[in-house]
């Protein structure tokens, strides 16, 4: 299987460099003192999450075979492909399932997509007859080199910004994040190490590394946690590349994943979804090596709702 | 009175360039079409504050001729003398009123800063027989030409990065980050235009612009706004520079100012201040010219109890 290269992420660098945000790295002083922390906030991205780079990457490299991109997410991904394909003049077309709450669908809308409605389940079957029917190209939301590359760019700022690294945390679901980041840091520090962080009510890629082969988790198991982001498993081409490139998988509790979120609204002045929260989770279940240590803040796209319960909850300690 | 001029910030820029964070200017997709909203979020700064720019660049005026740095304050200013002095190895003495939340003092003291309590009133006393016996230097909030030039550097980067900028709006409490800005924007930017924002409550510089000096509004009258760090008054030097660069003033009511503290946290993923969130409410007071728009979310210290509570409340429309 052909793996992605880092320069495979450099030209990826190159071509999202217009369209996404270059975030800053940001000291978080408040950190163990052994671990310095830096946190990049992808959540400060255009539609709130890192899938925009992945996004742009891939629909840029299709961009003058295909007038159509075509996405199946109920997600992050349904919105970075609807504005990566605004941006470069495609029509998108995103499949949702029908039980998709109305705002984000209504939020894909606003981006210029076209939603069409599935049954649970069926989301796939349909993306496929929507990409028959319009002779668009299908970007799917990790299962990709070119999403895997695009996602891998955080590795590269991450590199120039703090060329000392010690450690790298990065949530891990469909593994595109883990995966694209794991391999420009292999490249570009070599001295570091790269861990991914799962819910422990979605671990099934620890449970996949130990037994050396992807293991799967029945999709009613990993709806039980609340990051909703991270309820993926990888596929074979990113579990080969998460074979390669972690030293292990933390995983976190859910109590773990909520005091994450207030951690980084009250110290770190920064809106995170609970996905996008986990690696400061995994960052405070300790045990990484000493050294200065960043963690990728994936998203930040929460419901009102559920950001003032939690950070209305006590703090333990 | 000689006024800080765009040679003066552009050295500033290259002083502080190390210790400062470049804070990306955001595209906020969901302003007004007709006037593209950006957002500069300087919450991001270590210590949550614009504050820290002025403070390196002051301190590091100094720092060759003077061991010690003498601040006094309750905000933000405390914290970024505190965090500078540090950084370029001068002790830091911050003169803070008896009254002080303890979190603050403790926060200042985390710095490595001494803390040297004084009566209310008494602080600027105590700072000058502080000053005497360390032989150190003053660093003021905002009456100061480095102080200025160091919040200035926020205008080269929205000239950097947003060329084509049609209007600015920047919080005003004592006025240094609105005269730095101003004097930048005016020099890069000539088709802009520049707006200060000030809290109805609190808005004798609006006053003081229409009357042609400066109109002094009493201390019990200013401390009824929430915008805790916008109840300082200009001094003769940054009034003269907001007469020469600001187009004028917009005053912002306390539930404009909190509804601004929740558009950032629930479509801009930032924790504001309430002081930080006045430019905000001053866009969306509207009346502003066409074109790309710029505010500056100037910080985001702000108490986890009020934080919930704003959050909380049901929003009007």
């Amino acid at each position: 299987m052909k793996l992605v290269t880092i320069e495979d992420v450099r030209a990826a660098a190159d071509r999202i460099r217009p369209h996404v945000v270059r975030t800053p790295l940001l000291s978080a002083r408040w950190g163990d003192p052994e671990r310095p922390l830096w946190i990049k906030p992808e959540s400060l991205q255009p539609i709130g999450a890192f899938k925009v780079r992945g996004a742009f990457n891939a629909v840029g490299a299709v961009k003058d075979r295909a007038s159509d991109a075509v996405a199946y997410s109920s997600g992050n991904h349904a919105q970075a492909v609807a504005y990566a394909a605004a941006a470069f003049g495609l029509r998108a077309h995103i499949v949702m399932p029908k039980e998709t709450p109305n705002i984000k669908i209504q939020a894909t809308r606003d981006l210029g997509a076209r939603v069409v409605l599935s049954e649970a389940g069926q989301r796939e079957a349909v993306a496929a007859e929507v990409l028959a029917e319009t002779a668009g190209a299908m970007i799917p939301p990790f299962d990709h080199p070119d999403v895997i590359a695009g996602q891998g760019t955080i590795g590269i700022e991450i590199a120039e910004d703090l060329p000392s690294v010690r450690t790298v945390l990065i949530p891990v679901s469909g593994g595109g994040l883990a995966s694209g980041i794991g391999t420009a840091i292999r490249a570009l520090c070599p001295q570091a190490k790269v861990f991914g962080v799962e819910p422990e009510l979605a671990a099934d890629t620890a449970a996949g590394l130990r037994a050396g082969h992807r293991v799967d988790w029945s999709i009613e198991d990993r709806n039980r946690t609340i990051a909703d982001g991270l309820r993926s498993q990888p596929s074979e081409l990113t579990f080969a590349h998460l074979q390669r490139v972690l030293d292990g998988v933390i995983t976190v509790s859910e109590d773990e994943i909520r005091s994450a979120v207030r951690e980084l609204a009250y110290r770190g002045r920064l809106v995170a979804e609970p996905s996008g929260a986990v690696a400061l989770a995994g960052y405070r279940r300790g045990g990484t090596p000493p050294g200065e240590t960043a963690v990728i803040l994936s998203g930040g796209n929460i419901e009102p709702q559920m950001l003032r319960q939690i950070l209305a909850e006590p703090v333990p300690g």
